[in-house]
């Protein structure tokens, strides 16, 4: 849990809040992991015998210092997107704390609509300066060019290569 | 800190170890950051002035659950390589931990003697599984064309794009 954010708050210019996600959210939470052709070739495809793990993680999160799981409920209290923060100090670039973005997601009957942009916006503009942030990483699946358009819109800049090694079992 | 790691560690097919950094590591840490151009043009230079803000992330990052500073040092305990780990629970990938590396520094006289490929080894094949990590991730700036050869040879994908945003101060 990232204890310096004020939640919930709301997403300027929508009808809709975050606020901390809880264990009632798991259903939620794992339907919109799934609601990406991505994600579900990655195994995130909702299904029952999942939901342990699911929880487990989600109970992880929350009780990780430095980490957040978020949820934006819409006016009706429908939850309509998900991300995790992480907070990371760190040595590079003198010294500077990053807050790493995983795991946005925004349902897609929802999307183009505003509500990941006001995200984002949020987390940029008030979540990294509110907890000590100087930058803002995320990683991109390279097959997600619409995605791309929408952060290098926001002003990330696209100057890495994101690595991924798959643990033995 | 990571409690859980096994420290120090000899670094296989090379006589080096890894440790846990401490503050003795400052400058040799500020001289491996400083020893890289790209490193260097955003601002990590090892001035004397910027030390102040190196000691208190080094801090920081020790302090920090989930993180921790490690060096390499050789034979005649000079240090000459350091990494950052950071241990993150998450949901995607069906509640998958992953470990972040951040800050991968060799010296520039030891390059291309092992100690780069037996460190990140023992993060892919000792660290991860010992700390319940599925998934080794980093980014790597897209100008750093001989360390994308290294990681790929190390069997890290190139998947995805890695987005840095500047917060405003």
């Amino acid at each position: 849990m990232l204890d310096a954010l004020t939640l919930p708050a709301p997403l300027a210019a929508t009808d809709t809040m975050v606020r901390r996600a809880t264990p009632e959210d798991l259903p939620a939470l794992m339907a919109l992991l799934a609601d990406d052709p991505i994600s579900a070739a990655r195994g995130d495809v909702a299904s029952p015998e999942d939901e342990t793990a699911y929880r487990a993680a989600l109970e992880a999160v929350l009780a990780a210092p430095g980490n957040d799981l978020l949820v934006v409920a819409d006016a009706e209290g429908t939850v309509i997107g998900t991300l995790q923060l992480t907070l990371i100090p760190g040595m590079a670039r003198r010294g500077s704390t990053r807050l790493l973005v995983e795991a946005v997601r925004v349902a897609g009957d929802r999307r183009s609509g505003g509500v990941g942009s006001a995200l984002m916006r949020w987390t940029t503009d008030v979540v990294a300066p509110a907890l000590g942030a100087g930058l803002v990483q995320l990683t991109s699946d390279a097959q997600r060019t619409d995605a791309h358009r929408f952060y290098l819109r926001l002003g990330f800049i696209d100057s890495h290569i994101g690595f991924k090694y798959r643990v033995r079992a």
